[in-house]
C-alpha cells in the first residue's frame, strides 16, 4: 500500500455545466468533488499510497456524499469529522473552449472545514506511521480557525519528524477574515520541507518579488530555512483547449528544468497543479529530483486529460508518458 | 394580458437528483428556480395576468440565469436588482417514491434577496397600474431587512388600494435572526386581505390554537380585520406518489368545501402550494368563491404532474380538469 | 418467417418531449419512427411475420433514418420509394401524467408518403406470395393521391385473393384536401375484410348512426358485403398512467366479448390501437375468434408498457399476459 | 461503528437498459454494481456495521470499479482478491412496466471469483473481532471451487463462535458444474445459524417438500440442528409496478407474522430479498424477533423505491416507516 | 439599457443530432431557436442594448417555446404575433468533426412567419424610440408576403430617420415563390445603410460582379447611394473544427483591415456571421471604424465557441479578446 | 444495389465509456455493435452494395439487438444463426484524450460465433450470385471451430470464382486455443486475392520478415500464388486526438503511394482500418488502383469523425474528401 500521507483541507462540491453550456443555458450540472489537497490524497491514491484526508463536512448527506467520493477512490475518510455547523463548500464550473475562457464561481463561505477546530481531531492517530503532511494556502485563507488548524497539523507533523509540503496557491479572492497571507504564511512556510510557489506566490506570502524562479528560491531558503524543495509549473494558454505545460524544480541551489509538453484538447484543467504536487510527492519519496520532476509533470499533463478535480491515472501511465510510449495510442 | 400582479420574494436555484436517485447516489442535478412567490409569478403568467416579481440576485452568471429563467416564463423582470452581496440561495432536492419520502437540504442563508433594502426599489414604478400584491411568510423569516423590505410593500400597497394576498407558510427552520414569527407576522397579516393558512400556520403566525379551520378562521378574522378570505388545502400522504388533495375557502363567515382529487403518478410535488395561490387569485379575480376555490384545486393537482417549481398550465387545461374533461386523454 | 403481409401508409418522425417535460420546457426531444400501419408491420415482425412496408421518403438523410428504423425492427423495406418531393411528416408529443393528458402537435403535411403515386411501385412484386393487406383511414385522409393509392392497393389485393384489413381510424383535423370520409371511405371500405371502427367512426366514414357495437356491425355487415369480422376497443381514462381497457370482435353475426385490463403506469399509449389490428391479424391467421381476440387486446396492454410506437414483444409474452403468467414479474 | 460483520460472494456489474426500454431498444446501459452478498454488505454499511465483502475481481480497471463501488458505499474491501484469471461477472437488466415483466440476461460463467481458492485469503484477519458472517446459496452454485470456499468460511467462523447466516436463494439456472444442490447445500445449512428460505429453497436444496412454511421450518430444525431462525418474504405480483409485500420468521417454535405493505410505482425490485436480509440481520444484532422481523421488511420496501442493487436507506428511515412515520412525504 | 433596436426575422426551432453523431444515428436532438436576425436581436440584448424582435409563430407551444426562448435572452417579444396559419420553421443540424463537414437539412416552408402581412403589426409602437432596424436577406427570399413586409418595415424605419442595416445572406435553395434576387433585393438594399456582403451576395442580389471585395464596394455605393458601411468576413476552412477567421470593413471609400484569429476546437459555427453582425450594430452605435470591426470579429470568434445559434458573451468578455486578455484562461 | 459482398466473423457489443470517462468513473456505457468483418458489411451497405453478413448470435435479445444493428444500417442479416450455446462478445472501450491513450478490455472468449459450425450454413444460398467474400485474421484465432469455418468459407468461394479479401490483422491477445498463427494462417492467405498487412503481421501470419512493405509484398506474392494485391496503412500518433495517415497499395510489383492526412480532433478510430478495407473493396471494383487507394484512405480518414465501429459516410463524402471539396464545411 506504499506510504501513509496525510493531506488537510476543504472537499467542495463541483457543479458543472455539462456539453459545453455556459452558465446562462445550462439546465443540468455535473456532479465532481474536489478540493486542493484531497484531489493530492485521491491522485496519490491512484499511485498506490495510503493517503489520509483531514476535513470537516457538514452532518447530512451531501456532506456524506463528498465522502463517498473519497472513499470511492481509495481515500482514508476515518479521520473526518461531520459536523452540525457550516455548510459544503460549492463552485459552478463553466467550461471554457477555444478562446472562450474557463470560468468558476465559488460559493464556499461558511463551510464546514471552516470551522473545524484543532480538539476535534485525534492527531496522535492520525499521524501514526505517516511520511508526509500535504497542506496548501488555501486553507489558512478560508478562517483564522482554518488557518490555526494548519498551522497545528504543521507542528505535530514535525514534532513527528514527518516531511511537509505545501503549495503555497495565493488567491486574492480568499483572505476575508482580517488577517493578510503576510501575517500568516510566513510561519507555516518556514516549517515546511518542499513547496510549489510561482513568482506571484512568492510575492504576496513570503515578501519574496523576484522575477526569476531561481533567484526567488534562493531568496526564500535564506528565510525559510526548513526549506529543502521549491517547484513550480508554467503554463502558456494559447486557448481553453491548447496550452503548454513545463515545470522547473530548485533543490540543494540547484534549478532543474523539464520537458515541454503541447497539450491540444484538454479535457478538465481544473487540478493540473495538485496533480504536479502528487506526482511530485510521489516522485520524491521514490525518484531522483529529476526524474521526481518529469513524473509530476507528465502527471499534470494527463490530468489536462482527466475529467474531474483529482487524476485518476496509474504510476504506469505516468511513467509510459515520461518516456513517450503509448502515447495517445489505442491499447487493446 | 390581464391584470397586474406583484410578487415579492427569494428566488432560488433548485438542484434536483435525477432519475430517482438518492443524495448519495447522483452524479448529476437538474436546475430549476423557485421560489414560493416567483412561483405564483410565474404561475399567474401563464394565466394570462401580467406579473412582475421583485427581488434580488447575486451580480453574476447564476444570478442572471436565474432571472432569465423568470423571463423566460413571461414575468417581468424589469424590477429585480442585482447586488455585489450576498449570493443565490440553493437547495438540494431527493425525489421520494413509494414509501419513501422527498426531501430537501436548503443552502439559502446570506441570500442577496436578505439584503435586498426598500429604498434600492422603485415602489412608484412597481405599483403602477397594479391590482394585487402577494407575499408569503418565507421573506419576513429570512432577516430582518427582509421582514422590513415586505412590511414596506405590503404598507404601500395598501396605500394604493390594491389587494393584498399572503401565505403564512411557517417554516421552523428559518426564523434564525432573532426575532420569531409572533413579532413580526401579525403586523403583516393584519394588513393583508387574503390569507391560506393552515392550523400550524394560525398558532405559530397569529397565535391562534384551534382545532379546526373554520373556528381558527373565525378567530382570525376577528383578530386581524383587513382579512376578507382565508383557503387552505387538505393532503392525505399514502405514499411519494399517490395522494388525495381537497381545499376549503372561508369567505363572509362561510366555508366554501371542495371536490377531493386522487393523485396516482406524482411527478414533482414542490410548489403545489403555490399553485393553489396563484389559482387563487386568478379565480378571485374573474370567478365567485366556489369557482375560485375549484379553479385553484384543480390547478394545484395539475401541478404536481409538471416537472419544476411552478406550474406551467393554461386557463383553459385548469377549466377542463375542473369539469373533468379530457383528463388524461391524448389530445391531438 | 410466418406469413407475407403488406402495410401501406405514411410514417412520420415522433419528435418526444423527454422525463415528462412539457412542450415549453424541454430542451431535448427523443426520437421514434411511426405511423398507423408501419407500427402494425414492426409489430407483426417481432410476432415471426414477414411484413413489407410501403411507403415513400424524402431522399435525404431523415427520410434514410426512418426506413433504417423499419429495418432495423424487421420490416422489408426494399419497396419504400425514395422522392426529390415532400418532407417527411413529424409529431411532437408531450407525454402527459396523472390528470395531464398527453398533447401531440402534428407537423405531418406535404410528406412525401401523400405525394406517392401509383404508378412508382412494382405491385406485382409486392403481392407475390402475400397473404394479407392491411391500410388505414389515414392514407385517404391526407391528399387525393394517397386515397387512390390506396384503393389501388385494396383492388390489386382483393384481385389476388388477398385478405386486407382496415383500421377506420377517423381523424376530424386531417381530410383537408376537399374530400370528405363519405365520399372516400365506402368504396374502400366496401372491398375489406376485416375493419377496425368505432361509434365514431361508422358515423363519420360508413353513414351508421347506431349507438352500440353490435348494432352498427350488423348494419355495416348488410351495407358492406366484403366485410366479414369487425372489432373495437373500449378505454376508460382514469387518468393519463391508469386506464382500463377491453374489446370486442363481430364475427358471423356473434359478438365476442374480451376480458378487461387495469393498466396503472402506463409508459407511451401511443399505438396501442395499432398494436392491437396487429395482434388481430396474427389472431386471425393463427386462432380461433375468441383467442384473436384476447391474443389483440394482451398485445395492446403490453404496448402500452412499451416506449415507442410499435409493440416490441412477443408471441410468447403476449401468450403469457392472455393466461395470466408472469405478470410484471421479475424473470431471471 | 457498530459491529463487524462478513460477506462473501461474487459481485457482478449490472448492465441496465434506461428509461424504460427494452433489450432491442436501447442504445446506453446504466451502470451498476451488486451480488446478494454484497448488497447485504452495503445495506448493513448504511447501517452503522462495520462490513467487511470477500470477493475476487479481476485484475483491470473494471474489476476496479466495482471494488470502488463498495468502497464508495462504506465496506471494507481490503480482503479483495484481484486475480489474472477469469472475468467480472456481468447480468443485463430491462426494467419491466405494468403487465410487462422486468428481465434479466445473465453473463456471469467464467467470473474471478468463482476460481477463488481459500488459500488466496488471510482468514484469521478477515474474521476478527467479526460479529457474523453472511453466504447466500448463489456461491456454491457457481463452481466446486466456490462451494469449497464457502465451506470453508463458515467452518472458519463456527470455530471462532461467529453467527452464521445464508440465504438459500436456490437458482435453477446455476448449478453447471456437475455438482446437485442437495449434494452440497445440506453440509453448508447444517452450519448456519440463521436462514432466509421458501418452499423452493426447502425443497430443492434441504428435501423438505412441505407446502406450509410453518411445518417446513420444523422439519429443517430437525434436521439441521444449527438452524436457530428462518426467515421468508411473500410477495404478491399485481404488475411490475404494482406489488404487496409480507414476511415471516420463525423462531424458537414460534412463526412471527408481519405487517404487509402495497408498493405501488416500484422503482428498481433487484435486492429487494438482499435488503431483506440486511434489516433482519441487524433487527437479530440490535431488537427482538417481532422488531427484527418488522425492521427488515421495512428495509425491504424501501429498497423497492432505491436505485440499484443495494439499499441506500438508514436506520431512521426504516424505523420510521415501521412506525409509519413521514411516510412518502417531503422533509425539509 | 442601451439603444432599441428592432430585427425582424424567421425564427426557426434547431433539431441538433448531439454527442458528434449523424443524422442516421442520433435517437435525440437537441433543440435550439433561431434565424439570422433573431440571433443579432439575443447577442445584442447580450451587449445590454434593448432588442425588440418582430416576428410570427403559429399559436400553439411551440411557437410559444420560440417566443419565450427570446425572452429568455433578454429580447422584447411583446410585437410578436401568433397566428393561426403556418407552421414553425425548424432545421435539423449534425455537426461535423475533422474532414467531415457540418451539415443542416431544412424544413422551413411554410411558416408562420412568410404568411405574417404588413397590417398585423403596430408599427409606430415598434418604432418609437428605435435607433435601429435590421433585415437579412433571407426574409425577402421566403414568400412574397414577407419580402413586402421587409420592405415596408425598412421603409418605414427610413421615413422616422431610423438606421437600417442589412445582412444580404443569399440563399440559393430560398427563393422559390417565383421571384429573383435582383427582382426585389436592389430596392431594398437602395435603403439600407450597413449591409453585409460577400461577392457572392454582390453578385446575386447586386448585380455586382467583381473579384475583390473594395471594387464590389466602390461599385456598390455608386449604384446603390444609401449605402454607407459593408462589411464582410473571410473565413478558411481546415476542417470543421479548425478554421481562421477575418474580416473587412468598407467606410467612405476606405477599406479597413481586422486581425486574423485562428480558432482550433470549434463548437458550434452556426449564426458565427449573425454575430459579426450583431458585434458590428453595436461598435459603429459606440466605437470608432476600426474598432467596429475589430469588436465585431472578436464576437464572431467568441461565437463558435458558444453552442447555439446566438451568441451569449459579454461585451467585457469580447473587448477582453480584443486586446488578447484571458484568452482562454481559467477565470476564477 | 451494388454488388453482392460476403462477410463472416465474430460481432460483439461495444461498451463505450461516455462523456471522455475513464472506466473507473463512468456510470452509463454507450451501445454500440461492431466487429473487423462486420464493419466491413456496414460500410459497403452505405456505399450502395449488396452486403450479406454471416456470423452467430446467442439466442437471446442481446444477439437480437446485435443482429437488429445490422439490419438498421442495411446488412442482409438472413444468413446470421441463432444458437443456444455461447455468449455475446463484450468489448468495453475508454476514449483517450490528449497523451491518454484510448483502452479496450475485451470479454469475447466463448461467443456463439466461435461455436458456429460449417454444416449450419447454407453455402449455396450464401455465395449466390456473390462477387466477393472478405474475411480477418481474427475468425482463425477465435478457436479451431472459427478457423475451420473461415477455411470453409474461402474454398467454397474460390470454387465459385469470388474474389477473396482477407485483413491478416494479427492480434498477439488472442491465439488462445493451442494453435498458433503459422499453423492455420498460411493455408488462408494461399487462397485470398487482396489482403491488408502490415509489418508485423507479415512476420507472425507469413513468417515474412522485412523492414519494408515493398520488400514484405514481393517475399509474399511469391510464397502466396494467390495473392493479387496488398494494401496497408501507416499512423502516426501524436496524441489520441492528433493523428496522421496514408497508406500504401501493392500491385503487380508496383507500389502505389497515397497523400497523407492530418487528422486533428479524432472522434472515434475504432474501425479506421475496417473502413480502409469498405473502400478498397469498393475501390477495386469500380476505380483503377490509384483511385481505389485515395479513395480507401479517404474513407478511413472520414472513419475516425464517425463515431461506432462502422463508417456511416456515402460514396460522394468520400469522393468529395478525394478532391479537397467541402472538406469540414457547414452543407446547407
Amino acid at each position: 500500500m506504499g506510504k501513509r500521507i496525510i493531506t488537510i483541507g476543504e472537499v467542495m462540491m463541483r457543479l458543472a455545466a455539462c456539453d459545453h453550456q455556459r452558465f446562462l443555458q445550462t439546465d443540468r450540472y455535473d456532479v465532481h468533488f474536489g478540493g486542493a489537497e484531497a484531489n493530492v490524497a485521491i491522485s496519490l491514491a491512484q499511485l498506490g499510497q495510503e493517503t489520509v484526508h483531514i476535513t470537516a463536512f457538514p452532518n447530512h448527506d451531501l456532506g456524506k456524499a463528498a465522502c463517498n467520493y473519497l472513499s470511492r477512490y481509495g481515500v482514508d475518510t476515518s479521520h473526518i469529522t461531520y459536523l452540525n455547523q457550516g455548510r459544503l463548500g460549492l463552485y459552478f464550473h463553466e467550461t471554457g473552449s477555444m478562446q472562450r475562457s474557463s470560468r468558476i464561481i465559488y460559493d464556499r463561505f461558511g463551510s464546514s472545514f471552516s470551522l473545524l477546530q484543532e480538539h476535534q481531531l485525534s492527531w496522535d492517530a492520525i499521524f501514526e506511521d505517516a511520511h508526509w503532511l500535504h497542506w496548501t494556502g488555501i486553507t489558512p485563507a478560508l478562517s483564522e480557525t482554518a488557518a490555526h488548524l494548519c498551522l497545528t497539523a504543521i507542528i505535530k507533523a514535525k514534532e513527528k519528524g514527518i516531511t511537509v509540503s505545501g503549495d503555497i496557491n495565493y488567491r486574492r479572492n480568499l483572505w476575508q477574515y482580517g488577517k493578510q497571507p503576510l501575517d500568516i504564511m510566513p510561519e507555516l512556510i518556514d516549517k515546511t520541507d518542499v513547496i510549489i510557489a510561482g513568482l506571484t506566490d512568492f510575492e504576496n506570502c513570503m515578501a519574496i518579488k523576484e522575477d526569476n524562479f531561481e533567484a526567488a528560491c534562493r531568496e526564500a531558503q535564506t528565510k525559510f530555512q526548513g526549506i529543502t524543495t521549491i517547484a513550480t509549473t508554467k503554463r502558456d494558454s494559447i486557448s481553453a483547449s491548447e496550452q503548454k505545460l513545463s515545470a522547473l524544480l530548485y533543490h540543494n541551489t540547484k534549478v532543474y528544468p523539464s520537458k515541454s509538453y503541447e497539450m491540444t484538447g484538454i479535457i478538465d484543467r481544473i487540478g493540473g497543479g495538485d496533480a504536479f504536487m502528487a506526482g511530485l510527492i510521489y516522485g520524491l519519496l521514490y525518484k531522483d529530483h529529476q526524474e521526481a520532476l518529469e513524473f509530476a509533470l507528465a502527471a499534470s499533463v494527463l490530468k489536462h486529460a482527466v475529467i474531474g478535480d483529482a487524476n485518476l491515472v496509474t504510476v504506469e501511465e505516468i511513467e509510459a508518458l515520461v518516456i513517450g510510449k503509448n502515447t495517445g495510442r489505442l491499447l487493446r
